[in-house]
């Protein structure tokens, strides 16, 4: 397709923006992209969400499916929306933005953008050869304090939605290898919850889960004493959860 | 504001729709708007979600909020956005409805709906003396089988998120009255989930809260033997589920 018959495609009031957070062991990380704007003779560098307009043949979620596949070369990533953004004046903050909308072939007048996170195990999917498109990186969600447009506000959004779906649902282990330690587990809940957390509290914690099990396996090839590898059996989730009203502690 | 002014305030690409769930014991309705529509010589009355156009001014919350105050008189409701849905075509299923947007003044090419639910107690409110705008009405979920648009896939989504809810956070308390009794309790979520729960089964798990207590007070003036009373403490809740994490059952 030529630039034009891209453009005449996209609907040019609707975005989809992605906050892709990637996991460390240690260090929870978002999927930037770099932007490079001149403006009135001045040269900006600033960071940006991946998104981009939805087009007029498909819907909301295929768009922001086909933004990350574009980014990573990944499909089947877990993507959740999570929030509509259509406050007026949601991208006038900086006149440079609007300059960089412009030079790009966008429209001003986007008016409304669908936001998506998603969760991406680093070490996992280095495995699997993802190649990051030009321009994006990976950042330290802690250093971010700064984005384009209302990104820092759509990001500081996802980071709630995450805490909360964390202690609601079983996304952890799409963020953990199938075995892992409870070291391993208790790391990522602080990393995500930005909380340190109490060792024995939490393990005890974990022993009253039955879809957290041991399993026969312990880490080789490590310098500390060996810790026995557990999994996270999706079915005896389901089980639990099947006929359970909210949370009892 | 004359019609020509408001029109010229709407933003033509963006909509909220609102799930409007009331609760009377033994009961879930919806709040569904009467449409008469002439089309081709033949008059049709279907039934449609209450919603609008946003307005240029406003943001989405806002707007959802407009809306549900027009139509009852009622602020302060619980209201949630759950949903953005931008599917090609997803308003161009029957001509009638097409013709229809024409006639109210409202452009074809609505893109984006955004989609809020809420609760209303019907038995409460009504104390609070509120006023259904013309043409809204109160209709059973289990009856409602056809809708104008995407209007039944979206009320089929938001029943989900409702059922979903209701497991992981304290909503019930929203549609009780301060002080309940068990069967009360027992009923909302019978009602809800469509399911039948033993008895035995759901006491048990209510004693196991510490957030759901008895109170010194008991039902008067009813035929049968008097229930005690129970209350919700959001305090209590709010501090068992400070440092847990998802559902240990």
């Amino acid at each position: 397709m030529s630039d034009s018959t891209v453009l005449e495609n996209l609907n040019p009031h609707v975005s989809v923006d992605c906050v892709v957070f990637g996991f460390e062991f240690g260090k929870l990380d978002i999927l930037l992209i770099e932007r490079n704007i001149e403006f009135e003779g001045k040269v900006y560098r600033d960071l940006k969400l991946p998104g981009d307009l939805v087009r007029k043949d498909e819907d909301l979620d295929t768009a922001a499916s086909r933004v990350l596949t574009e980014l990573t070369g990944l499909d089947n990533i877990y993507l959740k929306q999570f929030l509509a953004i259509g406050s007026p004046g949601r991208l006038l903050r900086q006149p440079r933005d609007m300059e960089w909308l412009r030079t790009i072939g966008h429209p001003e007048e986007i008016v409304v953008t669908v936001a998506y996170y998603s969760l991406i195990n680093i070490d996992q999917d280095k495995a699997a050869n993802y190649i990051l498109q030009k321009n994006a990186c990976w950042y330290a969600v802690s250093e971010v304090t700064e984005l384009a447009f209302d990104h820092l506000s759509i990001l500081q959004k996802a980071l709630q939605v995450l805490r909360t779906d964390l202690n609601l649902k079983p996304i952890a282990f799409e963020l953990l290898p199938p075995k892992f330690t409870l070291r391993q587990l208790q790391q990522l809940y602080e990393v995500i919850s930005g909380l340190k957390l109490d060792k024995r509290n939490f393990r005890k914690k974990v022993a009253g889960l039955p879809f957290i099990a041991p399993i026969n396996e312990k880490q080789v090839d490590v310098s500390h004493k060996p810790a026995r590898y557990y999994s996270f059996s999706h079915k005896i989730y389901l089980k639990t959860k099947k006929d359970s009203f909210y949370s009892a502690t």
